[in-house]
């Protein structure tokens, strides 16, 4: 069967929007505040209702996508939006683990997503089979780029008219990246947070399916697949400690609740999982207030390379705070350059070309394991989120040229000597 | 399981290299080109030993990427370089189905191929894994760009040297997406046949695995994977007619081996599969030598923005014609303009961003039904070879813009005024 059809067929498992601060309960509409406290709304499920219906085999018979975790997803219908997202490769490193020191490294390979080679398809695809059953015609969000894309894409794909809104300063890559769907591109003088502002605004007056607004209760469960992957492909555990790239902290905080909830149906066995994040330096609230042991976040403005990541003012940022206090874990920052040297150190090692948030990743995860803060036998997964093709110019410049060469022979064999020659040079200036 | 570790244990098949002119055998070395009359080495197998070993359900219970078809690919070894390559969707159209009138078409995307977004993905997975296992520590190609980036990226996770040869006029981002995994790049001044000669003589000089030179006849096998894929998201049927890329011919020849020892081995009921080719205008020697009813091909300079096609002497090119003819084929090219309009309308209805090839596919695709060659009735696969973020100056320029507004809610409502008669307009153009 293909990818389209092979969905399993499940009850409705979930119940009800909860508040996550006060606790009071909501029907399950497009709604993202609580009207008492104004916390924010999270999907509550009937996990005994799980328990019964779902097991491990059930899971690996499922779809070779996120809808194998159907039952723990906020869609009702059997005709959910499936194009094959998630499932990447988890995948067990050698050359950057030998590189840093590590024994039990893996990467989990967001950067070939389908379709648009970023973890927000998973996220996307939730919110919009979700979307078409609340009954929306025209879908929206607010994007740094990889939302964009993928709300394009897959809105194309299921036929709904799409409206996206963005930085005006995003790259080339993510803009062309969008565009080539057709949609509605509204292109915001301002940064992320000020486009996220205006967007609220029109989700308010315009009876539109913002993904990451007034659909994010359903959108943000998405990112529960992240965990359910990894414990899967570990062989239905848990691994020791996982590193993720913090933007607004829902990844972070969803992931968290993945592993969670699997041990809740007694999917896998309980444990304790440091959970630490990775911020870029010129974008670093939520690293800032870890560092300084403040429970709340002061936003910022942001400025780096990590645009993907570059959230100053960053939703989930306290319950991210929370997660990685709680589980022993650490919130660091790196440079730009340090952003860049992680992207090449993960391609010449793992052939994984990812943009900067994955940069940022495993800049973050060298800089952890340096300071002794990661045990080199821990089970240490490394989430790579987004593909290097959209951040082209993030890494111009700082990577090295071609040789360039007439097609004879003779020409190859100088070039062949200068290369060498080039390589020797780099040789002496490391070991200098 | 991880993608890495879970590979099946196979003893090898495959028994020889075979001239598929004159029928000389010899053994499984690196060498390509018959010394008897110089035509091109194929792998053979005993399918007698493969069919009994080698069932629907071992093959399902496989690892999640194209090493589930082990036994079918020219690999001795069980330590095999699997990078979650493979398995990619096969996605039922919905919206360009309708659109073309066709009830009964699939996408096979391979722009979402892993780790490199191109089938070339497949090829080179199994030409690194038998380089390592005849020895060779340096590999090579000859590229268009995605075998260049394909090539870098898994002998950088494989942990293997790299020279990469390609074209001094390749997109950008072919480049970029090679130089990333720190490889030598030889970037020589000439076209994709002059760069072929050139590493044709390398191969003989240096002791070099060249993935599509002297490892060829392994390398060539990968693209089998293709068709057996299809078969098995159709539910272990074939289809009625496909329709794929011509560049080298290889692909197109590959894909109906596949199929046919699929039957032979008793996986498929056999069945009459039409194989239909897809040439930019710019670069048709094949297309032109199936209109004119040659079973010879003329080689013709290059020149087109479908550049990962664009090999202007097919290897290939008359056994392609040859498949095209006894299937009940056609082989059809399209202009540069045709090709990115076959690209904007993959995007637009399916979400698929694929590059210049796949827009030569979809264009091709669109040709032969309005000429009344695909029945609408039969059950057609389009192969997407590879992903249009690594040809972006392609369709930059045609494409739409985004609307640009400064961050405040009138400001969006006097936008919207504006997107919605450009699209009124649009609509007037159309129906004019």
């Amino acid at each position: 069967m293909t990818q389209a059809t092979r969905t399993q067929s499940t009850a409705a498992t979930f119940t009800a929007l909860k508040c996550k601060e006060c606790g009071e309960e909501y029907e399950l509409q497009a709604k993202h505040v609580c009207d008492c406290c104004f916390g924010p709304l999270e999907v509550k499920y009937d996990y005994d209702a799980i328990r019964r219906t779902v097991t491990r085999q059930t899971i690996e018979a499922g779809p070779n996508s996120i809808w194998r975790y159907r039952a723990f997803l906020p869609v009702a219908t059997d005709n959910v939006i499936d194009v094959g997202t998630g499932m990447t490769p988890l995948v067990k490193s050698h050359r950057l683990a030998r590189r840093l020191g590590l024994k039990n490294l893996y990467i989990k390979n967001d950067a070939v997503n389908m379709p648009t080679l970023s973890f927000k398809d998973r996220v996307v695809s939730v919110a919009l089979s979700r979307a078409r059953e609340l009954g929306f015609t025209t879908v929206s969000c607010a994007s740094t780029g990889n939302l964009a894309n993928s709300t394009a894409a897959i809105a194309a794909h299921a036929g709904l008219d799409c409206v996206v809104f963005i930085p005006s300063d995003l790259e080339a890559g993510k803009v062309l990246g969008t565009l080539i769907y057709n949609p509605t591109v509204m292109s915001v003088h301002g940064n992320y947070d000020q486009v996220n502002r205006l967007c609220c605004e029109v989700a308010n007056t315009h009876g539109w399916g913002f993904v990451n607004i007034n659909l994010r209760p359903y959108y943000s469960e998405g990112s529960k697949t992240l965990g359910y992957e990894v414990a899967e492909q570990l062989g239905w555990k848990l691994p020791d400690h996982i590193v993720a790239p913090l933007a607004s902290g829902s990844l972070f905080t969803k992931i968290y609740k993945g592993f969670k909830e699997f041990v809740e149906v007694g999917l896998v066995d309980d444990k304790e999982v440091r959970f630490s994040g990775a911020q870029a330096d010129g974008c670093s609230p939520i690293a800032q207030a870890f560092r300084e042991g403040r429970d709340f976040v002061t936003p910022v403005k942001p400025n780096t390379i990590a645009k993907s990541i570059a959230i100053g003012n960053p939703a989930d940022g306290m319950y991210a705070l929370e997660v990685a206090r709680k589980t022993g874990g650490n919130i660091e920052s790196v440079s730009d350059t340090e952003i860049i040297e992680g992207m090449k150190l993960l391609a010449e090692t793992e052939g994984i070309f990812t943009e900067t948030a994955g940069g940022t990743t495993i800049a973050v995860l060298k800089k952890l394991v340096e300071a002794g803060k990661i045990n080199p036998d821990e089970t240490t997964v490394a989430y790579i989120t987004g593909n290097g093709l959209k951040t082209q110019e993030a890494v111009q410049g700082y990577i090295g040229e071609p040789i360039t060469l007439e097609p004879k022979l003779e020409a190859f064999e100088r070039a062949l000597e200068r290369a060498r020659t080039l390589e020797r040079l780099e040789w002496q200036q490391v070991s200098v």
